[in-house]
């Protein structure tokens, strides 16, 4: 199939060279910095810079929106797509609802909207196997959601249907344990810091705890340390520890007491 | 080397058995519950169920107080070693002096207080290899101190000198970093549950989050998400979705505005 990609950030860049790997042509980049469309343009096959976003006479089939949420409706304004194409976001906050508004409210051609989400964290330039990532598809067009699925499938062992509530749940629990679990992970490398320890003293005991979490039905039954236990001792030893970081202490207390209700 | 176990809860339980593995002979088993020390002594090889403290006419040299930092009180009050013991609690959270003043408050025999201190969540009935577990030892004799440093050798490759102010903020980090993310990943799991979706979905990308945040120096380096990213469009999104819970949105919040602040 022929796909151009609009946006080169780390999921489009991710996805553009697993479809040039599974045979597909990558066609047209296009960027809203121009220097970054060329230069993932020139690490594909045979792709073109694209330097506007008017696609009227573009061979591809399907354009991959990889742009940031906030960038969409800027984009979609502005994006003119040949007769029958298909339009497929990568975003795991918008619904297809949103995106199908974007294009009405611009233009009269009709498009097949769809969603493409990789449950994943991309990293800029580290390859990244996509076989264990969920591909999560989802379009209103039968015909465009069995296309995508089938370029899904050859991508990723793991291809789900999921419509845009689905979704919205899934991107906040994945902020939860993704992004705010980093942030825990670098809170605590702030404190070992503070008195001069390696971190590394904590990797096996992280190792460890995501071990074990990810190997039980529910994370909840594994709990350990002193909120669960009730240990008010260690509790007020530690938040007495934390006391001059008033941004420490309240996120130890606000966990403390969510672990002990739930 | 003769040792004696106070305590047949998960900590004390893993250390005997590695103990033993390493030709130790344990010796006695203490604990307040008596079914409790008689199943721990009955999977090793010789060692005796003791049902009170008075280890007077022990001949064990080494004493391992495995107990509940809530518990420690109560259990030095009652307890008799035999001269030139060496006692060695394995709490995180518990000073040397603490341990030495409730010691010496009950006792005139002088005892060799240390601390022995295992940084890892251990889970009953698992068994564990512990040549990566980071062993904190400390211990004003240096005799003692050389003593357990050989002993933890034995079992670990990662032995460390470790102070007990050093030690308090290695227990508040592992708060942080264990009881608090595997806190997050429930919580991410009771918002997939809430829309009937497998918590599976998640897995990938949670692997994916803890490999990336221990390969990196710092973790705050490879933090994601639309807090680093300012993406308030995707924030209140979130906030919406999760308005009908007021522990989630106040999770939500702290932890946004800590990453946005680090």
């Amino acid at each position: 199939m022929k796909i151009s990609i609009i946006g080169s950030g780390n999921v489009g860049s991710h996805l553009s060279i697993a479809f040039e790997n599974h045979h597909h042509q990558i066609y047209e980049v296009f960027s809203r910095q121009k220097s970054k469309a060329s230069h993932l343009a020139s690490t594909l096959y045979q792709a073109a810079t694209k330097t506007d976003l008017d696609f009227s006479k573009s061979k591809a089939e399907l354009f991959i929106l990889a742009v940031s949420d906030d960038a969409m409706i800027e984009v979609c304004a502005k994006l003119i797509l040949p007769e029958n194409a298909i339009l497929a976001h990568t975003s795991g906050g918008t619904s297809l609802e949103d995106l199908q508004k974007l294009m009405l409210i611009h233009h009269d051609l009709p498009v097949k909207c769809a969603v493409f989400y990789p449950l994943m964290t991309f990293t800029a330039g580290k390859k990244l196997d996509l076989k264990d990532v969920p591909f999560c598809i989802e379009s209103h067009d039968e015909e465009t959601e069995q296309k995508l699925v089938g370029i899904a499938q050859e991508l990723s062992n793991v291809v789900y249907l999921i419509s845009s509530e689905e979704r919205k749940a899934l991107h906040v629990a994945a902020v939860f344990a993704c992004n705010f679990t980093n942030h825990l992970l670098a809170l605590a490398k702030g404190i070992t810091d503070s008195e001069d320890l390696e971190f590394d003293l904590l990797k096996p005991l992280i190792r460890e705890t995501f071990r074990k979490a990810l190997a039980t039905e529910n994370p909840a039954d594994v709990q350990t340390g002193p909120a669960i236990r009730g240990d008010e001792t260690t509790i007020n030893r530690h938040l007495d520890y934390l006391k001059e970081d008033e941004n420490l202490v309240e996120i130890y207390e606000i966990m403390t007491e969510s672990i002990q209700n739930i």
